[in-house]
């Protein structure tokens, strides 16, 4: 199914009942779309808010709702696929993406934010409002074994998989800093890394620990730019086999460790704390005590680093994300976050949102990800490319369009008086890069 | 009683009970301090967590935490005063203070640093903090009727009184900005109205609504540095009659409009959203209703920004201060302060925490204030005039010793993706200083 059937569209039997319109294409197939599949996809729509978009049944009649210029096209090719869709689509949406039973005409990412932002921003949206803050209620508590099981899910698909479409420069799984937006993935990698080192206003010398550390990339980069002594801690078995050979590489061994070990376990006492991308994963429930660790390690003076998936009110993940992509990931609103904090009388320095970086990012993500599918095609199935690229795609729509948020909090002890007068240091890049 | 009285000690009658040291010095006077004043003092000392300051009863005694070398000394001048002071610390500090039942030899701000440290981070202040607990959660709802009486007993003291020790420039009663520490008190105001314009991504022609703009400064500087047309709110008559008639002299009229009148009652629709220095005032249990006034009257692509005295935890004010200088004051956590912003789904940009400057601020003041102490001795009785030295030498002491901070909030709507790609623009001063 092609974008040009769109275009071929005949009004011969156009209709409109309930404000939806009803299309059928001149160019109909299989068997017909009865009066109840209609039905239900006008009600799939208004259930999402009516957006400017087609919904193409498998027999060619789209229905837009009325007065809307759609710019995109869902195409539901099965009646099974749309009583799925009514039935969870939340959920489901995914699954029938991946196997090919939907699929979307046109921009993945414009598609997915117009329909984020029915949903989220529309007084219609109250079902799901009120279905959302029930189930962010639900146990969070994840164990140690659970933590390192849903890690290895999806940490441990291989390097290979990563490496054909993340940053060249150190294999960053998280948001890239563009303060040119202009900037390539890897410079703007780069410019992350020495972002945060800025904010933590590293010294020669100092001792670091990280809690999560992904493919050791930041954790080489502060000891190899900074001079730091860096430990850092990652559960996942395959990054840091990863993290330990590039720091070899390096001949770095003697100032960063790789730790195979959850953020519970560190030990010993730092001058500077930083966790980039992990607190989505470690569950609400345990924020508490990840402020109670950060007490124990933290020098006197110490400052610290958390950067995060976050929103603005408490919401759960998109189940479906939560599924099949990111088991027991949960980003937290800033207030939720202060749970970490308060309690510990630790003291915010700075806070900063970073969302549409995260946007462009992923931007780069999806690009490299489509345009090297062929290299990992072989090794995966259909679905599962089909699946990431929706997760992509729909991470894009929800940082665009303002459903997810990138924090960056810096913080120290409440009587560490050593602190600069301004954040202009940030800004100075020529004395670093 | 003079500083010099204190190395005069002679250690004839020294001896050690509880921990506490007592040396009785050499000229003794006023009826003797008996075994129970005594062991009170050494209670008192204990409660507080045991300070490196001395405490000199009426006879001459001093008690000193053993092994501690005190670094100030606080004079208790008579009998009763102990007793209030043993029966309610807090509170009755201010009070004998004021009227010079007890007085402080040193540096005023140092000895209630010192104080507080003690008091805020030792072991012992457990008692304290579920105190502090137990009276955070009594109600903070305040009517318009309590809010306009509350604000008249401070603000409205009188514009002359103010002028006496706030900057020159603007007279602005809040934190000021010292991106140089070396700044004199006029420059640091002007340097913190640019700060908040900046971050405000002000433009000319945009309109601000300010809610709580004091004597007019801020307002009639957005009008006149950045050209935005002002609508500033302010329950303080006296304030608003200043910042009119300045208005006028600048022939600013009208570019910036000052209401006398509630924010609750703010109406309209603006680009920016300010607020400096009002939230500590307006209850807690009014930052729900602040957010959806916020949402009211801020545009789609509006920017807002909440600069205001906080916490690194939920705490009430210091009763005393809270009773003698601001009623109805509590700065906020920054979980607190979420109340505010989540609800409305309302996404943070930016959190800045100026604590030191506030420090800084405060120690001009307080220097302007024992300079120019002669100008309002006779408008004022010797009680007002310490009572408000204390407050603010206590301030000084509180953000110095961190259990104060000040924190500069910046904010939008989720859906607005007009935003700078970087911070950097606060720090590009030349262009507009």
């Amino acid at each position: 199914m092609r974008r040009e059937q769109f275009s071929a569209i005949s009004n011969d039997k156009a209709r409109s009942r309930d404000g939806i319109q009803e299309l059928a294409s001149a160019g109909d197939k299989g068997p017909s779309a009865n009066a109840l599949d209609r039905w239900l996809t006008r009600r799939l729509l208004q259930f999402i808010g009516n957006p400017p978009v087609a919904f193409r049944l498998w027999d060619g009649v789209e229905i837009i709702p009325a007065g809307r210029k759609p710019t995109a096209v869902l195409a539901i090719n099965n009646r099974l696929a749309l009583y799925k869709l009514c039935i969870d689509p939340e959920f489901n949406f995914g699954e029938l993406y991946s196997t090919r039973d939907i699929d979307v005409e046109g921009n993945l990412a414009r598609f997915l934010e117009i329909i984020y932002d029915t949903i989220h921003y529309q007084p219609q949206s109250l079902f799901n409002r009120v279905v959302e803050n029930l189930q962010n209620y639900r146990a969070q508590n994840l164990s140690l074994q659970q933590t390192r099981k849903n890690i290895q899910h999806h940490y441990d698909i291989g390097n290979d998989f990563y490496r054909e479409w993340l940053d060249t420069a150190a294999m960053q799984y998280t948001c890239a800093y563009f303060p040119d937006p202009s900037m390539t993935l890897e410079e703007a990698q780069i410019a992350k890394m020495h972002h945060v080192c800025r904010k933590l206003q590293l010294q020669p010398g100092q001792t670091v620990v990280e809690a999560g550390c992904g493919w050791g990339g930041l954790g080489l980069f502060m000891a190899m730019e900074y001079g730091v002594n860096v430990k850092a801690y990652n559960i996942s078995h395959e990054q840091v086999m990863y993290a330990r050979e590039r720091a070899r590489e390096n001949g770095m061994e003697g100032k960063v460790e790789y730790i195979e070990d959850d953020y519970r376990n560190i030990e010993g006492s730092y001058d500077r704390f930083v966790s980039v991308g992990m607190l989505e994963h470690i569950g609400i429930n345990n924020y508490h005590n990840l402020g109670e660790i950060i007490d124990r390690v933290l020098k006197e003076d110490g400052i610290g680093l958390i950067h995060t998936i976050g929103r603005n009110q408490p919401c759960r993940l998109n189940r479906w994300i939560e599924a099949r992509i990111f088991p027991g990931a949960c980003p937290p609103s800033l207030g939720q976050m202060m749970e970490i904090f308060e309690p510990q009388m630790l003291s915010i320095l700075d806070i900063e949102n970073l969302r549409m970086h995260y946007a462009r990012t992923l931007q780069h993500w999806l690009d490299r990800f489509d345009n090297n599918v062929n290299h990992y095609r072989d090794r995966f199935d259909d679905a599962f490319i089909r699946a990431w690229r929706l997760y992509l795609a729909g991470s894009i729509a929800a940082f665009r369009g303002g459903t997810m948020q990138l924090f960056q909090v810096v913080f120290t002890r409440p009587r560490n008086n050593n602190l600069s007068w301004s954040r202009a240091h940030l800004y100075q890049q020529q004395a670093q890069e």
